[in-house]
């Protein structure tokens, strides 16, 4: 049993993973902290872990994360590029789950992070941790940047179009709709039940830190610059994740040359299910789940192709991928524990 | 005190109207039908009216309907187109709910209401009431049809960039968001509230019967044909849409002709609120009003366009407008009742 | 038009009211404070205002108040006690929301509110503000203490039964659930929407601040003293407040003396209704509105009366009993502006 | 691996069924059966389950049941009493999830259930599958009576009070909240979602089938006739119950008997939580798990114990009670699969 320290537990991203956690039958949480709640216990906490998972929350010590096998770290952004170097000085492998280490390009912190970045030579050492975009590197990675959720949903939607050259690079909107856990643990006016309940908005419009990541890694996929336009909106539900993609076919690409795309790419993904012609994908659907949910339609009046997809933010858009990440890295099936 | 007879008053969007009409004070509902639940008082369907509102239900019929001064149609698509010609003999004004006179076009019907149209003579005669668009032919129209609720949002949100040509016309996407009321009454298993609450999805993507109307209506301002690309989406909420619409800018257009595009038009409709530009809207912030709030958001990255309105899609989206239009057609200040 | 101030006009009651004000034909809000938002308008508090009450939020001045013809107090507990008596000074009637001047034995709240009352002349000469209690002193009253959301619901289910003699005084159970809003509007973990939304508990199971101001008007009306015991639940929805009574019924009583009691006392009531034998109380046919359902089911094999009671926490509960008691003081019809 | 059927795959209770049955490690669903989705997967009615378990639904076919090892019986009320005798015939262990075989009184169904119970023989042969209350028994059963999932959460949160004398059996008072998956899966209007949201309401008060199968089971641990009041109500979540019950305390007994007593009866429960004294029962910490949540508080004041339980009506209410049963009925350890 490898020995798992989660740092940052008592986040809803580190809860689930601990949850995640101690149903895999090749590890076992042994090491939790969190500065806020450090001295009680996890299921105090969270009482729904009572009898499941007791273990006491601790300050960080960079000692005993050194007594781990593995690393995960759930800090929030901006403290995780202080504390992932150390970690790796401990010689363990680390999935971050913050965005400090995702942009290949340090510049790009200032503006859609609001800091100046204190460890470029680590961008371009980690690996940007979606299975299904870098499988290989992560076989081989140290350091994983585990994708934010937003951009897991969108990253996968478009995958097989710009690998396979069968849409426009410059003309794609992302409508994206959240549950609430995306926004957190910590109390807030617009999350306050009264105020959230009954209600639906965007937020962060085109203004979004998730941006720069998405095009980063379409841009990969594309082997030349992709931008997007991005729109995150606050849905009155707990968990999930549903994009809705607009992108613009390129000249004589027909709906068979989509479907194909789509099965060539994804037909042996496990954690993928391409719906079925007259289905739409629907969050509840991924509840809970690692799968994303994929589906398009043409809209042959406006010549747009238009893909939708679900995923539980808190699963594969955090802890579930980041289970995934660790089963490449160990050399174990990719959905132990997961399925 | 006029009386007033209202077409299918158990539907959500007539019960919303009897509602507003037992405030406002120059009618009263006289005459209301209900063919599912004829025999039984209105109060009796909805308890919430015990007390307000206890008229009987009764089948339709003609000769009572001759006997009121104002009629609501808020009877079913397909079943309007009927009824209405036979309504307007009785030589009364009608605002009609349904979507059966608002396409001009009556070759669309076949295609995306699935029926021949019947009474093409009764399209021309037809005012599109939204009073933003038409308010002089509505002063003097004899039969309204009443606006659909996604399209509401939307003709709002455009009016001002098209009738200014400050956008494209064949690049407009709009991803609208509706609470499940806009679904109806009867009760179905999508709706049912296990498989309802906690999920969120699109559906009849680029398919939807909103979509000519809208087109419709952005032609007529726009001066020439608009096309557009329409995706509807279920959010687990009771009422309210928002519609976040994504336009291309004009060469050589900046946001403060956007600003003033939108100043010019709107600063004295009674019903439109610009939102200062710190602030986005909310379906709660307009739930159970007949105001649309608006706002807009330039991506400079992109050179796009972001529109973001809300209204309540039983009010400003249903019954509020009828009765918008009813006061206008009476000559009534244009609030009355409905603040 | 009087010229009304509401203190604390930012809390869920506090906006409530002003809501109703200004709805209400024969006053205006005209000073309305805020410790927390002062600076700002109340529609930036609350957008949903905007266009509606755009006054500006003060701090707390008296020489402001004493400018108005009519004083609301929503301050918190322990606030009120303090501020209330300098309000009195103004020569003004005020209308308190708190507990401060409910209950008419000082000593009871160093246990119940946590604090020695400082103020006890004023308990002895303030009028609690049920008007089906206490109709006739709240219209020569100068200071209302206006009642508590969950004693509303419980008096107004027992009061027919109490003062008729049908039920047992020292055998009441109380069983009562709120919505969230009943809790206020400052953000907690208990109220963050992850962790409110499909969750449902008990909380301060007897040790609830109502359950003396329950006791002391349940004696009022049976003459003799009355203990419950009473527990309060967290639904979650918004609003509304359903509370289920078990009594036990004097021996002798039958089900037609239960219901002439109710209609004896209720009969003229104009904001209560006594459901038809078929039908129960639910939250949603009163939300919004100043009403009381009331229905109760004898069971016959344990000889329990059972009294079901809703009403809307923040109208019925708070907001709009305070306007039905101006009504009453200012000697106009009972339910002016809240119909 | 054991080949269970399962009949009555479609409806909450037997869709939860086989999600549990499919992570089993000692069995694997072979056949499941839906008189109403007959030739559809299950996969098909529930697209959560797609990569999951994609099983034919077939109409019940006996033959195919008599190839199974093991036998769930997820059928109506009233068609179970039909069905489950020719199940029996094949010689296989059933566990039923309907009330048709909990009550031992067969003259109690008329009443309750609305028909004449045509299996009498059967009720004497059932064992009410309750681990808690006969783990003995279940043990050597071949038919399990499935407790209800009102009752399993009353029954657990009393036994220890009742087997040790400290309360009085005729002063018991059962407050319950049910999630609307307790409602079953067929759409109906007081679970569509626009009436079900933001409402609170009782149903069948003093008049839930539920009651005699509580009042049997209370009264077998008692020794002696218990009576009940017992009122369900209608939470908008869809999962998770909890039973506010008030009891009365015998002459003599103090907190600390009553705390002995859940000690000694429930301190090596796999599946019961015996809360620390700070905390309450919360819907949401035990929804997804087969656990029991349980606390109680003095009311001092009027010589009332207050006991509150939680469980989710799905899992611990039904299918997961189930699977309980079949370990305890396999001699496997009784929490395989439900943790």
């Amino acid at each position: 049993m490898l020995k798992v320290a989660v740092l940052g537990a008592t986040g809803y991203a580190g809860k689930e993973l601990v949850s995640i956690l101690t149903r895999h039958p090749y590890v076992r949480p042994y090491y939790i902290t969190s500065e806020s709640f450090s001295g009680q216990r996890l299921d105090q906490v969270y009482p729904e872990l009572r009898a499941v998972c007791e273990l006491p929350l601790e300050k960080l010590d960079l000692a005993k994360v050194a007594d781990c096998d593995f690393i995960f770290a759930a800090l929030p952004h901006g403290l995780s590029v202080k504390e992932v170097p150390k970690l790796l000085e401990t010689g363990k492998k680390v999935v971050d789950f913050s965005g400090d280490f995702r942009l290949k390009d340090a510049s790009l912190y200032p503006r859609w992070y609001g800091y100046e970045h204190s460890s470029p030579e680590n961008l371009a050492f980690s690996v940007y941790g979606l299975p299904e975009y870098h499988r290989e590197q992560i076989r081989e990675a140290v350091l994983i940047a585990n994708p934010g959720c937003y951009p897991t949903s969108v990253l996968l939607a478009l995958k097989p179009l710009l690998a396979e050259g069968l849409i426009e690079t410059d003309d794609i909107i992302i409508d994206a709709k959240s549950g609430v856990s995306g926004a957190g643990r910590s109390p807030g006016q617009a999350y306050h039940f009264p105020e959230c309940t009954e209600n639906f908005k965007a937020y962060k419009v085109a203004a979004h830190q998730h941006t720069p990541e998405i095009e980063q890694e379409l841009s990969i996929v594309a082997g030349r610059p992709v931008t997007v336009t991005f729109t995150p909106h606050l849905v009155p539900m707990i968990r999930g994740i549903l994009s809705t993609i607009y992108v613009r076919i390129t000249a004589g690409v027909d709906e068979a040359a989509v479907n194909a795309a789509y099965h060539k790419h994804y037909a042996s993904e496990p954690f993928i299910r391409l719906l079925p012609p007259a289905e739409l994908p629907e969050t509840k659907h991924v509840s809970g789940t690692n799968f994303c949910d994929l589906a398009c339609r043409f809209d042959s009046r406006t010549g747009r192709l238009i893909v939708v997809a679900a995923i539980d933010n808190l699963v594969k858009g955090a802890a579930g991928q980041a289970v995934q990440n660790m089963n490449i890295m160990q050399g174990w099936p990719e959905d132990t524990g997961l399925k």
